[in-house]
């Protein structure tokens, strides 16, 4: 495959702004293979994400010479495509963690799984058949502070790109949460903003829902949970008991933590405040 | 085609209960089609709806001798399967009540509309076209009670088997509601219980959703809107402003709610509390 | 709305086709709202969809600008997104013309429905109630070079922007094609290439298939029916008869010729080959 | 969990079936929890699924008292719901083995499988991992009687129930299908009968469809591919290449394996001809 550069912009809207930014391109010989932009006219915000062919060294000046013709405070990232780090963060539920770790065996991930921390002990033996590092910061008898003090710190020692709480049933503080921001990406066992909150299969089975879903989303200090990168559904009827349910939102949560996950490692995805802006080709 | 009997019965679950049933049956020389049941193991009740091919007068015995091997209070239903009327009341929005019309006149509905009810004129036009008689009873100057006791006359004068909301944008009272008990549909444009309220594609268009649905239920005066009988969703993104996001949603509204009124009118949906069984096949 | 410009390009590949378009299109102070590209690297082959806000006239030499920064034999086409013209033939089936009638009665069709061509006169008093001219041009006891002859001068008259076939069920001779070429949008009663032929829907229950779909396409002289434009499924199972296939297959087809007509009108289909590149967003 | 009895009837149709059959079961004492029945009325048969609470030795007379008030040819099948055994049969490919063997080691899979047979050996590492037997049987150098034959030595040593052919590449003679008849189930790379035979997605992306699917079928001695159990879909767009189309053909190649296997372990499948009926709930 040739070799591509990826750029990310987000600034102030204005007038010319792909005219600009394709002219630097075209002075750099890179071209243009897809260029992706979105205008939030509400807030006056302009996202362009672009891939080239050709390949620029980080000194050659692109970057001083996009900024020239970028309105101020403009946001630019020059290839960040760079392979990506995978810390994954788990409880006891295997689903998630379980797609995650083969598509790393057999490198379809486009990132590298770097470890895995579980609060118990019990997915050590999977993780370690695939020869990933599991380490066990039990939150048994701890405080809050104590048990995120040593999950830091174990993060920190890492030092992931991308934090992957893969069924982590554990609610981060907001200090934990500020510390890895805009790393950490969540799975919700639900259809957000619907049923948060505690046992929302149980939720839904009360409520008679005719449908359940699961969300993947950043995790912020936002009261509702961040913003949302991926959702799913799947059709259910009457039939479907609490575990039944329980059973087919797993199989929803797996997939659409998956999805986020690549869109995520691949740079598609762009926060604007409490959303996302996700180009999906 | 073959004249049929349909049956529904609702009970206390019990041991030999299909048995009985079909026994009965047998000796009636009606032979079963398809028999669907639905045990609630949580509180203990038994559904079933049967079709046979043979037809039975009411007068044969067939409910007194299903009544004898049934538990006390068994609701038993035969029949029931006669072409329903329907009224259909609306405000401005056309898009539910356009379908419905449509197929109405080709007769792909399985009920009859009887008449159009609207608290604004504008859909007068609409409903002529197709020959259906269109009451306007405006909401304007009067008390809710007013307002309600106006449709009521109306509605008794029509005394349709089923009252469709298509897009009726009047909160109805508990007094109205408690009169035309389990005869009123309502298409709520969300995917409840998320978003419930006012302007809800613009809630979902601030939260930054990647899905919007829409939700057919029965109206009661429970607070949650009342039991779920179809739902549906379509995936979004980030591109959608509310406009299309409102537009998007009503291409749902429509299919959920002719899909409830479907199934409602060829008594596939059986109450259970507040929630439904609805036996598709 | 603020005026906004359309343009679509469909040209050779080549280096810095992007920087060369934005640039003349900001010299006429024309702003980018959306610009889609797809490059066809096995054909080596670039198309183009810009939406810019700001009008221009024809006149003020965009159009030659656009040519001399273009490869030779570029296509360029600015602000076809005027509203079209849409004649729609119909045989005995009423499921499409009536969505497609109902949408043009409420104006959301992005497009004006000018008449209703039919080999039968069956769907002639739906069309009159929406006054929409109906011509009744029968096949019957008539060559098929005759009945074509007949067709075509009676579009002809019409000068429809495009020809839909919503379920018209004679074959068209190329000769007749060759006159509408790319003008021709036909729904095809199955999940192309799967079921080509008659009885789509018998043949899909024989084969027990468990999805059955529509497809709506470009009529073209090429045997396999020509470039697709949206194609969509529903799931079924064994309790499918014929009868319920078909009905449920119709819901498809009406759903899928909408969305197509739709996508066409708003200029977001280009033909590539015997392909169609589709800028949805 | 109560214990349960499991019982699948096939026969010709007749009146009173259910009944006679019910009222078998009640003098066992077994009370019916689900009744699935489905009548082909265009071949006359009757299949019926029953699941009762009570658990019924062999040996005591359940058998023939059905068989006593079934027609002639009846075939009953009482708790074939013992926990089944698979074979699974590999190319090269991982994406559907992974999948079944995480659930298998995760014991989600309702089933267990004995061992993976490869025609090469590239799979060996991961099945070891999760320490499942993993037999290298190439065909290089031998003929397909050969090469058949000592898969078939080995897949009757093994005798598992059912034999799932993983993306195997091989083509299987008819008499090794005859051999293992209605026990081969096979992920076919295409939405059958659409692309049958080689590069499915190569002439997917060559015709330019906007949908791709995977097919599970029975592997049985009809040209068409035998009996189809569960079909699903994805849409995409022009914009995905071949191998865009294949890695994402592969999500659904093994989603929908998984599902088929699923189904045929719990007993939800029973063949009628060359259809399938599948008793989802």
């Amino acid at each position: 495959m040739t070799k591509q550069t990826l750029i990310l912009i987000q600034c102030q809207d204005a007038v010319g702004l792909v005219s600009n930014i394709s002219n630097v391109l075209a002075k750099h010989k890179l071209n243009i293979i897809t260029m992706r932009e979105y205008v939030d006219e509400e807030n006056n915000k302009f996202f362009v994400r672009v891939v080239c062919t050709g390949y620029v060294e980080e000194s050659n000046g692109l970057y001083s010479h996009l900024k020239a013709v970028l309105p101020e405070k403009a946001s630019i990232s020059i290839n960040p495509s760079k392979r990506k780090r995978i810390a994954v963060l788990v409880t006891k539920e295997h689903h998630c963690l379980a797609d995650i770790l083969v598509r790393n065996y057999f490198d379809t991930l486009n990132a590298d799984v770097c470890a895995v921390i579980g609060n118990y002990d019990n997915l050590r033996d999977f993780a370690e058949r695939f020869d990933i590092p599991y380490y066990h910061i039990s939150h048994e008898n701890k405080t809050k502070e104590d048990f995120e003090g040593e999950l830091a710190v174990q993060l920190k020692a890492l030092n992931p790109d991308f934090i992957v709480l893969a069924k982590f049933m554990r609610i981060l503080s907001p200090s934990f949460v500020k510390e890895f921001e805009h790393r950490i990406i969540n799975i919700h066992h639900s259809f957000l903003p619907a049923f948060i909150g505690a046992n929302p299969y149980k939720q839904a089975h009360d409520r008679g829902v005719k449908i359940i879903g699961a969300t993947a989303h950043f995790v912020t200090n936002d009261l509702d949970e961040g913003p949302i990168i991926v959702q799913n559904i799947k059709n259910i009827d009457h039939s479907y008991d609490v575990h039944k349910m329980k059973r087919t939102g797993q199989e929803i949560e797996k997939a659409v933590l998956t999805r986020a996950i690549q869109l995520i490692v691949e740079d598609r995805v762009m926060l604007n405040g409490n959303k996302t802006i996700v180009f999906k080709a």
